[in-house]
């Protein structure tokens, strides 16, 4: 799994340039972030405070994330009358995300939170490399776990899906979709139970008492997997593959063998795993539309195709590249395809994403 | 002091590539590190242990100075009768230092610890950013500091250099040298005292009772500032600038206003710095030579003075590219210059870096 990370850098491709969406949903979950924090506070009044910031990412949502946190962390004790806690903030990502372009716009961070809120030496600030699907922290080190547009991503591709005789199980897609075989779909279900099982018995062991989770990831409403707000976006990305394949461009074979280590889970899939883990309790729910373009309607430069292509690319092009081994200007080929199937989809429907935001307490 | 990093990258320029004095310097130090250790879980017994090593760098030494000190507090545990301790790893380095090279790595060194020593899930390892001149973490959660090749770097160019008048005071050098004026070396004097005071005073607050600091770096045994043992290596490149400033290679002027940050201390003026600040006795030192390429005579590929070039050039390169702007050809031009001025010397003389490795124990 070296290769789930977001595009490095900030170029016109980058993750860095092409992550409105993923700051929509963060700003749609200021208040469920906030109410977490104020409770903390309240009900275990840390003197240090551990925070953690799972799939940080590399581009500016991440420190835009640990700011807010530290803005509502003094906010709240400064109504509370009490003195902020000392912050000792995790960033932690895959160890392949791009974590110098994150620790090259610390110091900026600093100044800014010094001047905002008068902040001198009692916020730390770490990366810590590392798949948050197992043990990454110190026991009952942690008050308060964050993870934003994350979890939606498996530890790997489902391991039911590997080819059975020869034959590969999810031909011409790369996700399940509309016209996936049951045992297609119950490969993602079973890897996604035991990655978020692994995911909260390892957080179980992290976090303190009272301490909070505040997790928002893509779901689904529909208790269907299949269902288009779950795997649409994909069903079009295999069509692209699909017409490049036809061209010659793309192997077809390497469509047939290639899936995502994805997975949009229902909220009642989310909840399940946690009464059955029995650490943590599911404290408040939010599961909020978002467009694919993010809804934008300023930019009228690009089609909103070419919007969602760029927002896609960025987040999957280092796994497609290193399954495919396509050429820059096939994936440039690939992407432009895919931004004119989404047109062409937005001109007749209204595509959206699930966003669930779910806020865990952990009990005593 | 964005630029002081040291090449980043695995290429033939990379520290990564040239650091194999920097590694015969940690080897020096490990009987002085493991006494440290051995100490620290003897007289401290912390149940959770925070190590960190400041100035990590991002070549393969980092892993192998983490390594020694993980495998160490095995070691030193099993020999009590004792369990290890968690051990909460900090590596650090300024934001512009390579670590995702660093991150990349870890998980084939946690493999290894795995293998080794049996560790799991007790080890966990952060990178933090920031200058080890001023605090970087919590209070009172430092068991042990490590810092190897680091502290002769200063935080900034000695701020008593500025041009006076118009005039630059270290003209045609780019350190302290036989010919240095008074104000030039207490120039550099007073940097020092102004960031090593800083860095312990730092320190104090970061590290518990009986915590331990091991600090190696490059210094002299002479008394005099203008040593050769202490400032010859910066003469020659000095040398090199101006041969090629003679070629109209490099502007003259540049050359005068550029001075390293960097200062060559005796072990006095740290036992000085020590007993001013007060938090810290000097438990252990040692001041030993290493020859400018390493003593190895292995490779018979290569000169000595091109690979003392190399290594020099792996630490310096990106400080010099953003003073002087130099094409890619003109530095390789400026180093293979270098290089031969470097045999000269060497075919005359033995010439010898003075590294002073200092423990250091927090009073009660």
């Amino acid at each position: 799994m070296q290769v789930l990370h977001m595009n490095k850098g900030e170029g016109e491709t980058s993750y860095a340039k092409n992550s409105l969406i993923q700051k929509k949903i963060i700003l749609n979950g200021s208040s469920m972030l906030e109410s977490a924090i104020v409770n903390i506070l309240w009900e275990v009044k840390p003197g240090s405070m551990g925070v953690a910031d799972l799939g940080c990412s590399s581009g500016p949502n991440c420190l835009t994330v640990i700011s807010k946190i530290v803005h509502m962390v003094q906010a709240a004790s400064d109504r509370m009358g009490r003195p902020m806690p000392e912050l000792r903030i995790s960033l932690n990502d895959l160890p392949g995300n791009d974590f110098n372009y994150v620790f090259q716009s610390l110091p900026e961070l600093y100044k800014k939170l010094k001047l905002d809120c008068g902040i001198k030496g009692n916020c730390y600030i770490w990366g810590l490399p590392g798949s948050f699907y197992g043990r990454l922290f110190p026991s009952h080190s942690l008050h308060f776990v964050h993870s934003s547009s994350s979890l939606h991503w498996l530890s790997q591709v489902p391991s039911g899906l590997e080819p059975c005789a020869g034959t590969h199980l999810n031909k011409e897609k790369v996700y399940i979709s509309k016209s996936s075989s049951t045992s297609v779909v119950e490969a993602y279900q079973q890897q996604f139970h035991e990655d978020f099982s692994l995911f909260l018995r390892s957080r179980a062991k992290e976090v303190v008492a009272k301490g909070r989770m505040v997790l928002s990831f893509i779901g689904r409403r529909s208790p269907d997997p299949r269902a288009d707000e779950a795997c649409y976006h994909w069903e079009l990305l295999a069509r692209a593959l699909m017409s490049m394949a036809l061209d010659g461009l793309v192997e077809k074979e390497s469509i047939d063998s290639f899936n995502t280590p994805y997975y949009a889970p229902s909220l009642e899939e989310v909840q399940y795993e946690a009464e059955k883990e029995g650490s943590f309790v599911v404290d408040c729910v939010e599961a909020f539309e978002i467009e694919w373009d993010g809804g934008e309607t300023t930019d009228l430069k690009e089609s909103r195709g070419t919007r969602v292509s760029k927002t896609i690319r960025a987040v999957v092009e280092p796994m497609m590249e290193s399954h495919f081994h396509l050429r820059h200007e096939t994936m440039d080929e690939l992407f432009m395809r895919y931004a004119k199937i989404v047109d062409g989809c937005l001109s007749k429907t209204r595509a959206i994403y699930i966003n669930l935001l779910i806020s865990f307490v952990k009990k005593d």
